[in-house]
This record gives structure tokens, sequence and C-alpha cells, in this order.
């Protein structure tokens, strides 16, 4: 009989009945029946009870140790009788009489309990993460996570893509965001940059002629830290293709995403393939976003015309000066109370509005409202019938510049569905964004400047740059959505140095800045690159929606907390001089503050 | 059509003669044959010859172009004359008679060159790595890593492992290399290390309770560089399993091994499982060398009793000052000239040996040498019964301390095989080597020391710490070997705290002192641990193996050079005083040697 066991403690059924066998786990529970001590008995693949009879030596053994102690237990199985069988359990008809036991390792009192749902705090989880890990629902989240992953590589993989492991120590790249630096030895006064992501890597690769790159890619970035986003580290599935059109990058992965959120959904549906694709104007205006939530059914609709010279004087003049109304309908909304609309009136001036505007089309038909005394009755109908609506139902107004109303009446398309509780539930929908303008006008000095990725293919390519106004010019450039939450963003690349230099000089970088700057890539172009393209879909955000788990810190393994601390492992830690000798770096603390008696001194 | 291709370059056969096609890639050869340009299309999937009309408007668009320029080619398929066939290339039966062309990407005049076999140095091609992974050999290299990769992740799954990321800012771990450190914004003075290996985390996760481990995990030691170490980064197969024995150990990754190499062996053979296991004390006796490559037949034997008191004063006079002899046997080499004994004997002792004794046993039964000389005629004839040995035989003999002996013994083994051309060729011999010693006595101070890893269990555990000498003891502990490369150590781990005190105390370590340095795991044991242990095969030496290359470089994507620099990006590179500020370090640069006028200041 093997050391440890001949079966895991998720494994015996009916069928095993009358075998001698032998398991090994954590004492997950005991239970003390008088003659009888029951042990939930715990592993990796599921708890079996264990029944010891407190007359034999094996209760000697078991009755002092302390829950998650380790043991080995070699028993009969033993039906369960009718009424005490389990269900919940797939071992729920059986049970292991120990004929034998030994304690492989005895537990502490523990400084948090394994078994039940008691929460506690996030510090004393994570300075005892192994422990937590133990815990039912980590323990799932962080196997899902491993069973996403293993998904994604294998439809990647299928999808005929390789998988090839980019430099984690490198250069710093121009992604915006703060470098983690690692002091070099060999070359004194020299850095190397963790990659907050492998974007260079990946395009290099394309112009190396792989074809179909893919990584799950830990990527690092030095930045505060948010519920969805890990202070440190994170993965993507960092992907890029060659001789690809923007439709072809979406084929691709499509029913990679699709697929996946089919297999993990857990009784959600997913919607169907294709994806549908927004154009980034359409969907500011309809949904006042460029990450849509498309389980909000409620649309957005334009009514600046409505109200252009009518008789509601404050947008009149507002229209009149080149704002726009923008109408969010609010069905069925008609009958709340007043101090409803007062709650959203107050919270729209909390995030900056002027106010929020409505009007109620009672039952029986009468328009109720502010807005409604004012603005003429044909109008008011106008506005209701473009917007569907039916008696029982309002409408909000977000009135400002475009921009600002998009975003604004964005906002309250959210709240409203949220108050109404109109989205869909247990439902992942997808979408893609597209069209994002390659240029904006600065607002304050009317400078044209890149609105998004300064590296992405122009939509028309170098004819579009010489002949259209920079501003209607718009991007190979796509955002793919899950329920609100962008996944990644991605782009056809611009793999053309000549049209590189003229889409930077648009937006007022010479030819020599450009050189300074990305002289890596472009000369690389130089040397004959194909036409290109990919997308990065955050892994860790992919898990959280599959989980249902809102914070970060639930789907991975050995998080650090949000001072960028892991607590178990101590890290960061203080290092000797010698180290810090051996890098050439000394340290430079900010300076304690002077207390009043030494700023005297 | 699309944009860019309707095939790949490897893809075209006899069936799609007439098709209208279009391919994309990189133009690999020109050849001008009069009326006729012959191009060799290039794509990672393979070449396709395509033929244009020199007086058609596609020569223009190509006349000009330079190797290496992407190009996109619109034609027809014709299926090639009888003698025009190419039967090395598997689209050699047809080519493609060019209709249209557009240049995606022009190319400068290269740095190296694409096609044929060119040899450049090691800066230039990383400089360009880019262009260098164009080339066959490098991309064929890659694209088998890769599959190396995906090939042991399946394994590995399919065994019931799991893959879980470990975090690669973390804390300095007790491996013994040097750190790669990384200073932390949020943390004044404070450090991460990046892992050396997950060795901490894996043992985390047996106690968290995950059962079965592994990764693909990115490691990284601060140390100089060596053709078969990157400095930098490297990859290893890190896994670990619960409730295990050593045994289990082997038949979990045995399988792996094994069915990976056959796998990707490209002919040559693989030794069968189970995979010799071979114990420490046999492997330095016979093999002279805890690394046995079993590729060469030669087995050493000891002899010491056969020249003790015997009429070899030499060897009589240190055999009975406590050395040991050993005998290295070479088959056929007794006709050799002096010149090649002379030669290796000049051998010994550049490596630090007295010399290189030996005996000929000449054809017609004389034992030949000075040796052979002064010892007895009955001993000569034990010794070449003992080994085996025939006219026409020699023997080598190493007499020295048994641990030098064994070393030197196992030096002259290998160097004779090669004099002698015995190895076997074309196959993969795996072994593993068991029961190293858990301890050893210091030369210098007599003291006891750890002599491997302070962390595998003792086999016979506390028992045997309390009742053994020291240096008997052994320890679950074992090395996987393939021709002579260790691939990877691995052990069962000592998970029991009160065993693990016991084991440090013999080697001189108080309690207090295993606490500080080891606390972490040593906390996380009391908490119930399971019996675990695993290994950890280096991904790059396998891709080395399998792909006969002797330098890691040309099994890496993106390596840096030997200084840790990486030429193409520019890695490491300076930063700004307010990236070192934001991060509280300074330089601490090395002074510059200070010139002579300046002494004297």
């Amino acid at each position: 009989m093997h050391a440890y066991r001949t079966h895991t403690c998720g494994q015996l059924r009916k069928e095993n009945v009358d075998a001698e066998v032998r398991l090994s786990g954590w004492v997950h529970s005991k239970r003390d029946h008088g003659n009888l001590l029951f042990i939930d008995l715990r592993d990796h693949y599921g708890i079996t009870q264990v029944v010891v009879d407190v007359s034999s030596d094996v209760f000697k053994v078991l009755e002092g140790l302390r829950p998650e102690s380790v043991i080995t237990v070699t028993g009969k199985v033993i039906a369960r009788t009718a009424e005490t069988v389990n269900p919940k359990l797939p071992t729920g008809e059986i049970e292991v009489r120990a004929a034998a036991a030994e304690v492989q390792s005895s537990a502490d009192v523990l400084p948090l309990q394994i078994a039940g749902d008691q929460e506690f705090g996030e510090d004393l989880r994570l300075r005892y993460r192994f422990l937590d890990l133990r815990r039912d629902k980590v323990h799932q989240n962080i196997m899902l996570r491993a069973k996403v992953i293993t998904s994604l590589r294998n439809r990647m993989t299928s999808q005929g893509f390789t998988e090839f492991q980019t430099p984690i120590l490198t250069a710093s790249s121009p992604e915006g965001a703060r470098d983690f630096l690692v002091p070099s030895r060999l070359n004194p006064g020299r850095f190397y940059a963790l990659p907050q992501a492998p974007q260079q890597f990946k395009q290099l690769l394309m112009v190396a002629g792989f074809d179909r790159y893919f990584q799950i890619a830990p990527c690092f970035r030095d930045e505060d830290s948010r519920a969805d986003r890990s202070p440190g580290e994170f993965y993507q599935l960092d992907f890029e293709m060659s001789f690809v059109t923007q439709e072809d990058v979406f084929a691709a992965i499509e029913p990679v995403l699709h697929g996946l959120f089919v297999e993990f959904a857990n009784g959600k549906e997913v919607s169907p393939m294709p994806f549908p694709r927004i154009p980034y104007d359409e969907s500011m205006l309809k949904y006042g976003s460029d990450k849509p939530d498309l389980r909000n059914p409620l649309i957005i609709v334009d009514v600046t015309e409505h109200f252009r010279d009518g008789g509601f004087g404050l947008f009149a003049k507002q229209v009149a000066a080149g704002s726009v109304v923008r109408a969010i309908p609010a069905p069925g909304a008609a009958g709340r109370p007043r101090g409803w609309y007062d709650k959203l009136n107050e919270w729209a001036r909390e995030n900056g509005a002027g106010g929020l505007g409505y009007i109620q089309f009672a039952e029986g038909g009468e328009a109720k409202g502010p807005i409604a005394k004012n603005l003429e009755g044909d109008r008011v109908a106008a506005i209701k019938a473009e917007l569907g609506l039916k008696d029982g139902d309002a409408v909000f107004f977000a009135c400002d510049k475009a921009l600002k109303a998009a975003k604004f009446a964005g906002l309250v398309r959210t709240r409203v569905c949220n108050e109404l509780d109109l989205g869909e539930k247990n439902i992942f929908k997808f979408c893609w964004t597209v069209d994002f303008p390659m240029y904006e006008e600065n607002e304050d000095t009317g400078a044209i400047e890149f609105s998004h990725n300064p590296f992405s293919m122009p939509q028309g390519g170098m004819e579009a740059l010489e002949t259209m106004n920079p501003l209607d010019i718009k991007a190979f450039q796509y955002d793919i959505i899950c329920n609100g939450i962008e996944l990644s963003s991605g782009a056809i690349r611009n793999h053309r140095p000549d049209i590189m230099y003229k889409a930077f000089d648009i937006a007022g970088y010479p030819a020599e800045a450009v050189e300074e700057k990305f002289g890596g890539m472009l000369n690389a172009f130089k040397f004959g690159a194909p036409p290109h393209g990919g997308a990065a879909p955050g892994i860790d955000r992919m898990v959280m929606l599959l989980a249902d788990e809102p914070n970060i810190r639930e789907v991975i393994v050995f998080p650090m907390n949000g001072k960028a601390e892991d607590l178990m492992m101590n890290a960061p830690s203080t290092v000797t001089e010698k180290q810090l000798k051996e890098l050439h770096i000394r340290l430079d603390l900010p300076k304690p503050k002077p207390t009043v008696a030494k700023s005297e001194g």
C-alpha cells in the first residue's frame, strides 16, 4: 500500500465499499459523537468522512489534533446508512472506518479558520495566504484562473499562434506608465526596466517573420493600486499577427474569447459571434462611452434640434452657443416620486453637471416637470416619439459641449439602468469599439495631438494623412469590451517609416524627435516589415469577470497588498550595504520631518 | 480576395495549379534570367517561387527592390516542368506567375544576410536580432523551443499538474546566487528581488493544498555568463507534488521527459523508462561524477587492494596512507604510440594529478608500461580480469584520496572515451542520481556541513538524525541527468519543523539562526504541511540538447550578450534623475582611476 494514499479525498464512491484504502489530507473538522469521532478529511480533490472509534488506538493518535493538521488514515470503506448519506458531497455515500492513523504534521492554533465562511481582514489573509488559499472560494478562484489560462493557451495554439517568452529584463518602453527599474551590476550606472508590455518585442517578432505570436505575458507597471489593478505585475494574453486586416484580428481572437467564456460561464449566456463592431462616434453618442455595457438596454438619442430656439430657454441658449442635448430614456420611471428625481439631480451636480433635467410622461398622456412646462408641446411629443417612449416613461437630458454631454449622458445611462434595475443579468455581452479618431484637439491649446496610440495605422494610410483634416482621420485601432469593461486595446500597427514620420509630423513631432524616442522600432521597420496588428486582453480582468469577483486580489495566487507589499514573504525588504555597493547605488531616503526643537538649530 | 494573402508561402501544391492566388512575404532571393525574374518569396511557413515577366508592369514594381523587402504578389499557380521541379521545397512542383505586385515595405541594405549560411559576429547578430531570427536555423531553433514548451505544458497538465504563476516581484531567497534587486517606490529604502526560483512559493502552494503544481517559470540570477547559462533570466519546468515518495516524483516526471525527448529527438534514440537510478556513491565510483554520461561505456573499478603492499611502490605507499586506486579501462588502446600516453600524462598533470599511470595489454599477452614492470604479475592479471580487459586493451589509474581519485578518474573516463571515440551517438541517455549524502565533512575544519540542500528530508527521518553518524545519512535528494548534463536537482522536502531544527543543529545552526533565516517556511509548516517533493528541469538545457546547440543564445529568442546587455533594445540604459529620486536611490559609481597629475593633489 502506498505510504500516503491509495485514493484522494474526492475519489471514493459506493463502488469502493469494503475496499481497504489509505487517505491523506487536512483535518477539516472534527465532531465528537460520544463513542465515535467524525473527521472530515480534506485534500485538493475533496472531502471524505473518516470515522474513529473512541475506544481504538487510532483515537489516541487523533484526539488531541487541531484542525488543519495533516494525517494519513488507513481503513475500510463503509456505506453510509440512507439517513446519513450527504448528498452535498460526491463522497457522501461512504465513509472510511479508520483502522490506523499517522500524523504527518500537527497544526498550531490557526490565525484564520479554513472551514466556514467567516470573513477576515485583508492583511491577515495575505500574511497567511498559504492558509487563506485552503479556503474553498479562494482555492476555486485560483483553480479557475489556472484553467482559464490553460484553455487560452490551447485555443491560441489551435488557431495557429505560437508562444514565445520575451525578455523580462529589458529596456524602458514608451508605454507611458512608470517603470520598475533593475540596477545592473555588470554595467555601472545603467538600469534594466521590467516590461510594461512586450509591445516592441511582439512587433519585432513580426518583423522577424514569426507570423502569429502569443504569450501569457507578465507585465509590470509601477502604479498605485486599484481594485481592478494589482500593484506591480499583471498578466495579459498578448498576441500579434502578420499580413492581417483589422477583421482578421477579430476573426482570430473572437472564437478564443467566445469559446473561453462559454467554457467557464457557469450557466451565464455569452453574446454570439460575431461581436458587434461599434464605431467610436456611435458608441459615444448611443452609450456615452467608448466602453459600452450592452447589458444596459438604454440608448441615448441626440435631441439637440428639438431644443434649438425652443421654449426651454436654458437649453435653447446653450444650443445656440454650440452645445448639444442628449436624451436618456427612463422606461417606467414616470411614477417615481419627486424625491427620486431630486436625488438624481443632486447626484448630477456632484458629478459636475448643472443639474439633470427630465420629462415625466404620466399615465394618461400628461408630460410633467420643469422642461415640459416650458418646451412646446409638439417638441415634447416629438422627443417622446423619437425615443419610442410610452406613457409611464420618463426621459433625462444632458446639455453641454458634445464630448462632455456624451460622457455625462453615459453616466446617467448607467445610473438610470441601475436605479430601475433594467440591466440584463447572467450574460457576458461583448463588443468591439472601432474607428477611434487618430487625432484630437487639445482643448486648451488647440493643438493637434494623438488621441490614443501614435503607432496605429491611420485609415487611408499616407493619402489620408496628406489630404484629410486630421480630426477626421480614423485609426485602425479598436477595443474589445465585455460588460462595459475594457479587456484590451489593439491596433493594426503603422509598419511604414514614411507614414510614421508623417503621422508624428502632424502631431508636431519633428523627424529627429521620432528617431530619438522610437529609433529602435523605426530602424527595424527599415529592413522589411510586414503589415501586422494585435491586441492583449487582460487575463486578470477576464478571470475577475468569470469568477464574478470585483477585487483582483481574489484571483491572484500570491497578491501584494495595496501598499505593494507581500506580507507573507516580507517583500520588499531592506538589503545589505554590500548588495547596494555591488549594484553601484546608494539609498537616497526622504528626509525625516524636522522636529520643532531642531528647526531652531 | 484577401488584401495580403490567400495562401501562405508554404502551402501551394500541384493541386492548386491554375488557381488565382495572392501571397505575401519577404524577397528571399532574386534571380534574373534574361526575360524572366525569379523571386523566392519567403514567409514563416515556407518559400514559393514567383516568376515575373520582365516586360510586365509587375517587373517595374519589383526590379529595384532589395532582398528582404516585403511584397504582395497576385497571380496564377503554374506547374513547373519536370526538369525545373525543386524536390527540396514542399512547394517545389509549382510557381506563381505574378500578374500584380505591391510593395508593403522596402528594405534598406542589410547589415547581415538572411539567405545562405554566412557566419556573423555575435554582437552584429544580437544588435539585429530581428533579422538574425529570419535565418532558417535560428528560426527553427526558436520554433523548437516553443513546441517543446507547449508539449511540456500539455504533458504536465495531462499528468494532473496545474500551472500557477508565482510572483516575479518578491523577496530575496536563500538560493545562494546573487539576486536582481528592484527598488520600491512606495516603500523607500526597501527592495524587491526577482526570484532565483519559485522554490518557496511552490512549497507554500503545497502547504496551501494545491497538490500538484508546475510552472514554466522565469528565474533570475545575477551571475556571470557562460555558454550554457544566460546572464539574467532562464526558464525551468518547476514542479512540486504532495503526499509523494521519491519514486512517485520519478514516476510523474519520467514519462514527461521521455515523451518529450521521443517527440523531438529527430531520429535519435531515447533511453527507455524507467531511467536507471544510480546511488551517489556508486555513481562517484563507477563514473567519477554525480552526473554520469551513460553514452560513455567505460566503467571505473576500484583496484586499491591490488596495489596494497604491492610491487608498485608509489601507489602502495599512497594506499598505505589512505588513498585509493581507481582503474579506467581503455579498450583497444594498447597499440597506441608512446606519444599518446605521454600526451595524456601531460594533460593529467595540467589537471592537478601527479601523472597518469597505465598498463598496456599488448597483443600476445605481455603487460607493458612502468606499472606493469613493478607490479606483481598475478596482480596485473587480477586487474585485467576484474576489468574484463583483453589483449590489445589498456587501463589507466587514478590514485588519490577517495573523492579526488573519483573525480579525477571521471575526467580520465571522459577523456579516454573521447580519445577512442567510444561514446554512443544519436541517443539521449537519462538517469537519476539518488541517495546524495545529507552531510559532508569540511576538509579544512573537519566541521559537519550540509553537502547539498539543507531542506531535503533525511532518509530515516528524525530517527536517522538522532542515531546515525551524520556522514552516513543519505537525503531524499536526486538529480536527473541526460547525456552527462544535469537537467535538475530535486528532493523530497523536509516538511517537519522538528526534523528541520535537528538537521540544522547537526550542521551547527542554532534554532534562532534557522528561524531568522528561514522563518517564513518554518512558520508555514507549523499550520499543517503535507509531505512533498519535486524538481525543476531546465528548459533552456533541454532545448539545447534537442537542438544540438552548445550555446544557450541559439535557443533564446531575444538573448543578452555576455556582458548582460540587450544590444537591440539598448538595455540596460541610463535613467533620469527624476526616476532615481522617485525610487529613493542615487548612483554610487566606481571612481574613475585618478590620473598621475591628480594623484599629487
